[in-house]
């Protein structure tokens, strides 16, 4: 058996919880039905008891909030000269002397890392946050387990998770801290980076002889034939089923709880006007490093579109003068076949009934526009060009006739575009369906033969969640092959490289796996211990979302254990997820992913945006695509995330459908800076971190973040590449500790 | 003397209602020291009488309308085959035949004019739209006196009045129609677009010998010296000033009047709705057409940037690069003169204490950002690139030590990237401040020097209203010579154009005149009959925008009138208007402009806005600009204004301070396109009234949107050219001339 990790030592979850559970899934699960509900983001909605029980005891407090901010304001001037280096972080600095943020400037500091002179935000005896002892040491053990639970998935997957939470986990254990064991995401450099042949198969390694079969939906690894027909795999660490449904419905009782609700509330509401006071107090501060950083704006700052389809990865303008060259080249050339028989370019034309001289953007209507509102059946229609899915195979499809050629083409004009553009880089999907197991070798065929390489270019891997489309069709007989058609071609490729060239070459070059479609749909099902397990799951129904998430990630687990053991790189896990649907989406991606793309549902539960926060799991926010589909523009959370401190990214995820301009991600960027009102060190730090986000090497991140670019706080943030004030840095960053201590004091007080 | 206009013949405005207006005007006056009151654009806060008189009667109306709008959308399926062409204007088809708008389909109509079937928005028995018979023909009368109003200073100074709108007001005269009377501000071809030489002198006409002399503020034109000394001008007509006194105190009245605020309110409210529904019942047969109309679509259809100043047309990027280019090549060269000492580019930046190399654009700090908001003067500051004005100088000026050949050549550039972009034009504004008589002389000098032309740009003249400054330096005695600075050598040059031939060649380029500045800026001063006449003005204090802009008006039109007889291209008047400040700015620009930008206050003025409609005055946006100045881009009237059909099109005003892509005037479109959620056929409608509000010549507009642009309606558009739906075109067609015909019923039910 393999190793499995102890299931968490802390008050152990028992039946009585798994029903409350149950009964928060139903209840969340009942509100999506209601469609308004979609655009109704606003916490206090979702905090009832925050009304019925607390709130003259809140008003109070918050009235004193209120006053300390103007009193603080007019306090600047006089405080000006009386400026405290350890108000900041009061309690911080006192009892973490060992671990705790070093903001202070050393002697040996390089100039760039120096931290100027700013007015800290400070709170003088703010012990339980404003409510009662009782509930705030509970809420304090609540986000202290939820945090351990995040940071056993992730070490399990070699995912994200910050140092500085660490720490402080560590010191509430009493437990040394020994930086050696944090995982990082780390990556080589994506061959032909470099200059060296991108697609060269000598280097691959030599077989293993191991051999690859699925259990209960997961793919495990076993040395040899015997050993695999005796059901004795090797020993890797491994995701265990019932601790894992254990701790998620420790998590969903967590987001339910009064208390927790009430208290992640308030934090937010803290974060949120600390961040309004540090702006007043230091925007102009902040200003002035910038306009002294030499050679460094936001034009030339590196900028990653963290969330992008390949598929819809030009723009409306750029498909459309692609059609109308290839018609001028290659009218002649077959394109299809229809019943053996041969169809040309022109043909295929003629058969629409159309001209492609006569072609224009609204007759292409590849756009999203207002139909597409709170319709994302519509939104997928909008994938055909002319409403055809005969363009649509020959265009933005791999497999067809043409091998793909013309889809392979225009993605390298849009790489080349980034490469004249030079500071953009973008990390596009390209669809694996689980249908059958030869859709890695013909993707990964198509990638090496049209080499489809581009340094610009971060690929994933999407997976999108239609097993009942394939099961109606009869395509596959359970979700078990779905899940085994998806994965076990990359454990083979694995131990076996040299039985796969092409597809051994692509995976060098896949960064991670996204799971994608519509999270409105419900499924009803309840992923828990009950549930039938992949291979027993042959009913037409869909799983639920976390269901899906589950077992990705599981396999993804394994998969990085056996990679990282061969010195291969390992997958990410970055799903689309709370873009809508249930709140619980949110809970499955925080216990399983790097990170996440969309996340406009933290809004709905506090405790999510806050455990979100303390680790500090990226969102690659859309804006523009929210505002075809379920969110207008100026009702986004994404400025008040980024304000809290969540770290947050720009990305387009689809050009051709929500885009205007040659420029897709500027368009983006230039956007939320109008609607938003950005300052340059907003943008500057919102592109810092979708660097950070991104799956960009060592090599690349210490480029364009700074040498030290893994540390925390302003000593990981190079000014002079980043273009990030250090006032900012070194605010976020003591905010983070602050609220983490917070937290430590809760767990200590007993 | 000169042959004045007859003054209005309607009731003749009496002392009383002067007094009413000075009023009103005082009170308005008083508004503008709140400064809250710049974004509180509501109409309702500015009719109190709708709340109080009338609050219950039109409640009942207005559930009457939505009720209706209800059936309608209910019975569309069923009305779909009983559609009745005459029922979208009942009563214009039938009373006025002979001049009615044509939309049925004549049998040779070539089939890009016809209009597609569509559902049309009718009420059945809205007589007095909601108000009493009294009310409703008092409100009628003032409209109608209005609109006369403006036609008489339109044709005056050779500028737009509507076709239709003249033909409904000759019916209500009882006056017969003559198309021949009309004006309009057509336009010869700008010298240089079709080959010609744009600089050819020999063309020039000859010296007609007259003197130009002024009087009152206003320039005459005498036949010789004598003359000129007798006082007695050329028989050109002109403004009369106390009729043009008269005018203004009765719009004034008009816009305080009770019966016609709720009259107008309701109208405009009604529009909205009326849109709200067409747009519901043909949104897809508007998109049907556009998809059907081959080869032309939002990308390749014309826009004009109508609103844009020369000085910043360049984005902060451009600059930047333009500035570390000229130290490249330039480091050596002598760029100052300081105290007859020479200093070169390098001793400039020494100068300055920095490098080019080292400059972003974060230190050259030229964009707006959240410090500009509703402080007009940081913005002046802003372009001062590091705040210095040296460089501002060097980059951005047509006068200094190398005679503005950077600043010509960064506009070449600009001028360059547009004319690749192919489909964007721009009505750049270049200064003209009234300081000294040789301005002109300067500034054309330049612009001959360096040949600052391009097919691409129309140009315009800027004035700023900054007496106060000049009179303060001591640089002009009174605000009359200001005046004669700006308008004699313009007459001179038209009477002798070979006595300033390069001035003669540049008014030949320059297509209207401007008037800027911060307009919240409150002067206190009334215009009247007993203002000082501007040579008498000698004081301190800035005349009032009302005071300007009468003498700006006065004096363009009274240069029309010459050019027109000397066949030379006339001037239009565009004044920046209603960005901010008092209502009253825009009536002015009622009175006397062609068109205006901004617009932002005709939210505060039901009855204004309503005249607006009725006057079809293109108004020029610039949210982007608004944005960081003066009003939240979500709370920005544009969408609301295009829905009531008002003529709006949209424009950059400063890409050097707004913008951040390459393409400042699609980012303009882009943003409004997705913040706005406007279709494709919104986005064509504006770019066509972008074309038709510029000066683009004739031949230009025919070639743009159509044959007969100049005709109303679906007649006069080329959905070929400009990609308009012909549905939207009947709809907005017909929905004016129901407007017009319910004024027409109401002067007639006497």
């Amino acid at each position: 058996r393999p190793e499995h990790l102890p299931s968490n030592d802390i008050t152990k979850t028992d039946d009585k919880m798994r029903a409350f559970a149950e009964k928060v899934f139903a209840s969340d699960a009942k509100d999506e039905n209601v469609r308004d509900e979609i655009s109704m983001f606003d916490i206090a909605d979702d905090c009832p008891i925050l009304h019925q029980e607390q709130a003259m005891h809140l008003d109070r407090d918050e009235d004193e909030e209120k006053r300390w901010v103007a009193q603080e304001a007019s306090l600047r001037l006089k405080k000006r000269r009386q400026r405290c280096r350890t108000m900041g972080v009061p309690v911080a600095c006192s009892s973490l002397s060992s671990v705790a943020p070093v903001v202070d400037v050393e002697v040996e500091t390089p100039t760039y890392l120096e931290v100027p002179d700013f007015q800290r935000v400070a709170i003088i005896g703010d012990y339980a946050s404003g409510v009662t002892m009782d509930d705030f040491e509970l809420s304090c053990k609540g986000l202290y387990r939820a945090m351990n639970i995040r940071e056993k998935y992730m070490r399990l997957a070699f995912q994200r998770f910050p140092n500085i939470t660490s720490q402080y986990l560590r010191e509430m254990e009493g437990e040394p801290f020994r930086a050696e064991d944090q995982v990082q995401p780390g990556r080589s450099p994506q061959p032909g980076t470099q200059g060296e042949d991108p697609f060269d198969v000598n280097a691959l390694p030599k077989n293993l002889g191991y051999v690859a079969r699925m259990k209960d939906g997961v793919i495990y690894v076993y040395d040899d034939q015997a050993a695999a027909d005796k059901g004795q795999p090797r020993a890797l660490p491994c995701t265990d089923y019932d601790t894992f449904i254990d701790d998620m419905n420790f998590l969903i009782a967590l987001i339910a709880q009064g208390p927790t609700k009430t208290y992640t509330h308030r934090r937010l509401k803290f974060l949120m006007s600390k961040f309004n006071v540090h702006e007043m107090l230091n925007e102009m501060e902040e200003l002035k490093e910038l306009k002294n950083n030499p050679h460094r704006d936001f034009y030339n700052c590196r900028k990653v579109d963290t969330h992008i389809h390949a598929a819809a990865c030009m723009n409306q303008k750029h498909l459309l003068r692609f059609i109308k060259h290839s018609y001028r080249v290659d009218a002649e050339r077959v394109v299809r076949k229809v019943d053996g028989k041969d169809v040309t370019l022109k043909e295929l034309f003629q058969g629409l009934n159309l001209h492609p001289y006569d072609l224009t953007v609204d007759s292409l209507d590849v756009h999203a526009g207002r139909q597409t509102f709170q319709r994302f059946d519509k939104f997928n229609a909008k994938y055909n060009p002319v409403g055809a899915s005969e363009l649509r195979d020959l265009y933005m499809k791999t497999e067809n006739h043409l091998d793909g050629e013309y889809f392979a083409t225009i993605i390298k004009e849009v790489a080349s575009d980034l490469e004249d553009a030079k500071y953009q880089y973008a990390e596009p999907r390209l669809s694996i369906y689980g249908c059958n197991p030869s859709e890695w070798t013909k993707l990964s065929g198509w990638f090496v033969r049209h080499k489809v390489f581009s340094p610009q270019f971060k690929w994933m891997i999407q997976v999108p969640r239609i097993y009942d489309v394939f099961k109606a069709r009869n395509f596959v007989p359970h979700f078990g092959k779905m899940l085994e058609n998806i994965f076990l071609p990359v454990f083979q490729a694995t131990i076996d490289p040299h039985s796969n060239p092409d597809l051994s070459l692509f995976l060098q070059h896949v960064t991670g796996f996204d799971s994608v479609d519509d999270e409105s749909k419900h499924s009803g099902h309840m992923f828990c211990t009950k549930s039938p397990k992949p291979e027993e799951w042959d009913i037409a129904k869909n799983p639920s979302y976390t269901y899906y998430i589950y077992y990705m990630y599981a396999n993804i687990a394994m998969l990085n254990q056996l990679r990282r053991e061969r010195g291969m790189n390992t997958f990410l896990f970055r799903p689309h997820c709370g873009e809508a649907g249930a709140v619980t989406h949110l809970l499955a991606a925080f216990m399983t992913a790097d990170n996440i793309a969309h996340g406009l549902n933290l809004k709905k539960s506090p405790v999510l945006q806050y455990l979100y926060f303390l680790g500090q799991i990226p969102v690659a926010m859309s804006p523009l695509s929210n505002n075809s589909l379920f969110l207008e523009y100026a009702k986004n959370p994404l400025l008040e995330f980024h304000k809290k401190g969540l770290v947050v990214s720009l990305s387009t995820d689809d050009p051709m459908q929500f885009h205007y301009t040659k420029e897709p991600l500027m368009e983006e960027y230039a956007i939320a800076a109008q609607v938003f009102k950005l300052s340059t060190c907003d943008m500057c730090e919102i592109s810092r971190s979708s660097v950070l986000q991104s799956a960009l090497s060592d090599e690349e991140k210490t480029h364009f973040l700074g040498e030290h670019y893994l540390k925390e706080g302003p000593e990981g943030n190079d000014i002079r590449k980043t273009n990030v004030a250090q006032i900012r840095m070194a605010y976020r960053y003591e905010t983070l500790c602050y609220e983490l201590n917070l937290i430590k004091e809760g767990v200590k007080a007993e």
